[in-house]
């Protein structure tokens, strides 16, 4: 499957070049979960200098060619992620927490099961637990995305009966695959799928059909641990689907950037945003040896109502934003487990900053609480005095409906441009596999 | 200057047809100001039916390329309207408040001016008045926006030293350039330029130069009385500038949005975009009967924080959006002057929803205010109004830093994709005019 560009330039010449050229192309589909433009330009600028402009050429500044509508089928124009991640898997509108399927709870054909027919290699990659409503949606049909365990038996019996309906699933959701009524990982094995739990293992991998399941549920936040997961993920991922003369579909999720917006989290969105932006290195290094892959990338929707700059203030401080070191759910958890009257020097030491008497006030308020409402009280406690910090606004935990990026590069990258609905993407993906 | 299609046809022929494609392009520069995607994605669900999910066509569909990034060369990430209308004019950063003008003050050469050296006429619409921030970058150079009467004296004192350095300047401002002081008008008037300062008289005028001051400061906001007068000046605008054997250059800026998006204001911000959908009916209209026309559409920012959708509910009810029926400033000026018992049921008509308990007790603690802490206070009350019913988030008056949507079609259209700065639209626009 690999083709250097040498090889490619001299296809006319080379018969076995030319039947490559006739090749359906790669697919590599990343999604960004919840990655409006904001997210775009946040990482941008908590990369670049502040003061001296002095601005960081990310990843995201390459290939951008459009814009995507998001709305579900439902009563509302602001989508989730199930219907979300239906329409950009099957080309067709759903209702929120609908997994591939129609409104009429009829399974919807993904374009990694036209691609699988189509006798692609086909894989998802996320940092959420396999069986989250993203990668869920493209490789099964349930009516509800909350029934985890539900789909866990969906996507390993699927596997057990048509024999590797999938050849490549990186992510986390041990928990749900690996039950006390149930184990799927030794059924799974003995069909014949690898199935790893620590991510030292990826290198070894010698080929596909392979699960990992890297965390009991989702896996750790770029900003906490999981700085490189998804990278190292994607490497595997690729260097698996692409070493058989067969096209791949490969679907690659940046799961984590809508978990920190729905935690009003900035600091951990733009860590997010540089796990991804480190696995589109990857993919780009991946692309210029193997011209026949079409790239495309979007969000599903946007998430927390995400604002640069508030209150008037003609600012967003993202020098601010870079000196935070924890993940506000990071945060919560160590200041819940210390006496309330450490909390105020251990925020100041974890965002980089002196707090005001303000931000001391809402601690205190928080520390009067007692179980689940101290828990939420520092929550908000922790948003606010981060947003104040770095000038960030939110306006809420949940999903927006404004327009979302779309990206595309490679054969039939042209069919991905302007303004387009989330169906066309996963249409023109399918007309392209099948 | 006016070429059919079928002409364009057969261009290779004729060889007047063949002098006309050498001609450099007319160029339409559109400035939604304020006009993050999050307008684009509100007006197109206000045009759309909720429910069945009929969605509207508007005219924002059609011709996006790409985002570029807004900052300024400020110690801020967040542009005002000054430099970033400077930078998409000149093709140079600088600082908030800067008029034409370089960070050492120095005056930066438009692509107006370049445009007027190369033999194109030149002009501007907008509904701010016409030495606002946006059309005085194009046409004249101060160190600071908010001295309007300079500013004014500086456009007028051009146009007559220079005879003619603009040829159609369509807004309002009436009272920049009719001072007790100065009466700029009359001699204008002396030196050639017409002036008139009723928009019936638009469809009257035979030829440019013309001057058009249609109100004291800014015209009305569409949602009150405005709804044409934009698409009517960019009529005649794209009229006279095209009357003549010239290429042309036209600036035409929907100002408003920006206005309704500080005040925190859904309903006026989707009028705002309707009234320059209209206008870019009228573009369209004028670009296919005259293709060598150079189109680009960008924003300057966003303004307000705008989300659609908050607090967590996944919801954004467009059909209550279009139920308002008047501006919240038209709203508020109209209850100052009556008694505050009436508040409740004017502000229930014209926003045609019942009012909860809340919204009631919003508008009363607003009565017992005094002077400007009541106009404040029932400002922020018909915001959280309308925020509240629409679902509309906002998280303040001022600008973001979020990147905004780039638009173009026609000759040298595709130097306008994917990412880009703000100045490169000015330094690309320069080259093309130059
Ligand atoms: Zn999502
Ligand atoms: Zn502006």
């Amino acid at each position: 499957m690999k083709r250097t560009l040498l090889a490619a330039s001299v296809a006319l010449l080379a018969t076995s070049a030319v039947a490559d050229d006739h090749q359906k192309p790669n697919i590599i589909y990343v999604i960004g979960d919840g990655m409006g433009f904001e997210f775009i330009s946040a990482y941008r600028y908590a990369m670049s200098n502040l003061e001296t402009k002095d601005i960081a050429e990310t990843q995201f500044d390459h290939y951008l060619t459009g814009a995507a509508t998001t709305y579900p089928e439902d009563d509302t124009w602001v989508t989730d992620s199930a219907a979300g991640a239906t329409a950009l898997a099957a080309g067709e509108k759903s209702y929120n927490g609908a997994i591939g399927m129609d409104n009429d709870k009829t399974a919807l054909k993904t374009v990694m099961e036209y691609a699988k027919d189509s006798g692609y290699m086909t894989g998802s990659v996320s940092t959420s637990q396999v069986n989250h409503a993203t990668p869920a949606s493209f490789f099964s049909h349930h009516p509800s995305r909350y029934e985890y365990n539900e789909i866990a038996d969906l996507m390993a019996q699927q596997y057990i009966k048509d024999e590797a309906s999938y050849d490549v699933l990186l992510g986390g959701g041990q928990q749900y695959f690996i039950r006390d009524d149930k184990n799927w990982v030794e059924l799974l094995q003995q069909h014949g799928l690898q199935v790893i739990q620590d991510m030292q293992m990826l290198d070894q991998v010698e080929q596909a059909p392979v699960m990992g399941l890297f965390a009991p549920k989702g896996l750790p936040h770029a900003i906490d641990e999981g700085k490189d997961s998804l990278a190292r993920m994607t490497s595997t991922a690729l260097r698996l689907l692409s070493a058989e003369d067969k096209p791949f579909a490969l679907m690659i999720e940046g799961s984590q950037i809508d978990w920190c917006g729905h935690a009003n989290d900035i600091a951990c969105a733009v860590h997010e945003m540089d796990s991804l932006n480190k696995t589109l290195e990857v993919v780009n290094e991946f692309i210029a040896e193997n011209p026949n892959t079409l790239f495309v990338m979007t969000a599903d929707h946007s998430t927390g109502g995400l604002t640069l700059g508030r209150d008037g203030e003609y600012a967003w401080y993202s020098d601010r934003v870079m000196a935070i070191e924890s993940s506000i759910a990071t945060m919560r958890g160590e200041l819940l487990e210390m006496d309330a009257d450490q909390w105020a020097d251990y925020v100041a030491d974890k965002v980089n900053s002196e707090l005001t008497q303000d931000y001391i006030d809402e601690l205190a308020l928080a520390a009067e609480q007692q179980g689940e409402a101290r828990e939420e009280a520092l929550h908000n406690a922790l948003v606010y005095i981060t947003g104040d910090i770095t000038g960030t606004g939110w306006t809420g935990s949940g999903h927006t409906a404004v327009d979302v990026p779309v990206f595309a590069t490679g054969p039939n990258a042209d069919q991905f441009r302007g303004y387009m609905d989330n169906t066309a993407l996963g249409k023109r993906l399918i007309d392209i596999v099948r």
